[in-house]
């Protein structure tokens, strides 16, 4: 007897960026497994159950989920932003792959979410207008110098560049470090996001240029977006700066 | 008198991705510009007016809704996917910046939708589960040099690639040139996945190897990802396979 199980993506945190999508497979599911401060954002029914777990155990949650719905049980998983970026999709593949073969039978599904980077660019204006990468900063599952070195790529390419787990309790240096890099080929002037809580009550969106921009000003809750030595700066006057990256590329930097 | 601008994301195509926040924002707009294939998808009320144009006329349609919008008008501009990634928000921009200085005073705003690759990527697993980026394949506005440039160092460097406006009748040879470009550096097996209309009706989702994949089988609207050598296939059976990137990585390949 195989069950249901739907990733679903909740986007970045404000009631009114859940699509219809995500909304309808939260209320189709019994069981709803996350980090807890995702639960915490759905509203369910007393006959639906959270079981909460911690923001490092991904692939423990992701087996648990799969055997519930290998019992036949309609599952969701939640994830913040959207499911595919950095977040459960993956690992509930990697479970799969590595699990019993009834796993493969499960009715699974994706729903898809405006994940972190497109909500912190669409309230600074168009940061990600042209070509653009996302990085975990994370070196929990990855070692540190390939980071360094998919961020020198990328900058010396041109890429404007978001990343994602910036900074934590146990990876308090990285971030830092990656500014230092990017300093070594990228101009001082290149702005620089912070984009905490976009879309949320706490919301706090600030530009820097890299030259300037310290890293103890992020958090765990940030997304940042360098930008790419094409990226421009409006000011407006009274009303805040834009930022945004042209649509062309003359690629003479090269 | 200056009005207000808001530029949406209407998501994939499907109306179950629409957020609240844009329909919400096409409710409350009066004057609604865009590609007409987007314009469509709308349903509007009989004192809310459509102003349609071609897909190649980014910035004379820009210069348009931003002149309106500074007659005090309540303006829409509207994009499939998400306006932030290769959309309207860049050319709002790009003519906010070169435009009279009452541009700068209009009320704008931008919401953000699901991007292609996000639902593309949903529809087959998790692909953009580890470091990626997006590269548009039109050298209508950056030189041919410079996307394989992109390419290659995307590629060597392990990021997934999303590949938005592959192909077109004005650009039929990108495509393959791109897959040449990337087969001297990947490898023959590495996953590639052509999502068409991902979330629509006439929705299709391929996977090939890099060495079989054809451009021919691209269109207009395809969004095109390309893993790197981390990049899995997961076969099961009757299901459809599933094609993920696991969260870690080694850096073994360089």
């Amino acid at each position: 007897m195989s069950g249901r199980l739907t990733v679903i993506g909740l986007g970045p945190g404000n009631a009114d960026q859940v699509t219809p999508q995500a909304a309808n497979a939260v209320a189709e599911a019994s069981f709803f497994y996350g980090y807890k401060p995702y639960l915490d954002r759905l509203e369910l029914r007393d006959d639906q159950i959270r079981i909460a777990s911690d923001n490092r155990e991904e692939l423990a949650r992701s087996n648990e989920a799969l055997s519930k719905a290998a019992e036949g049980h309609s599952v969701a998983v939640v994830s913040g932003g959207d499911p595919g970026v950095f977040a459960m999709a993956a690992a509930i593949c990697e479970a799969i792959e590595a699990g019993p073969a009834e796993w493969r039978a499960i009715d699974l599904s994706v729903v898809p979410g405006v994940t972190a980077m497109l909500a912190v660019a669409a309230r600074i204006g168009a940061p990600l207008g042209h070509d653009f990468c996302a990085i975990s900063l994370s070196d929990n599952l990855k070692p540190w110098d390939l980071i360094e070195l998919r961020l020198l790529a990328a900058a010396g390419a041109g890429f404007v560049i978001a990343l994602y787990n910036p900074i934590s309790k146990a990876r308090p240096w990285q971030l830092g470090r990656a500014f230092e890099c990017l300093k070594a080929i990228l101009p001082g002037i290149t702005p620089v996001i912070f984009g905490r809580a976009a879309g949320r009550p706490d919301e706090r969106i600030e530009v820097f240029l890299l030259a300037d921009a310290d890293a103890e000003k992020a958090d765990m809750s940030t997304c940042i977006i360098i930008g790419s030595p094409e990226t421009r700066i409006i000011r407006r006057g009274e009303r805040p700066a834009l930022v945004y990256t042209p649509r062309s590329a003359t690629g003479s930097k090269r």
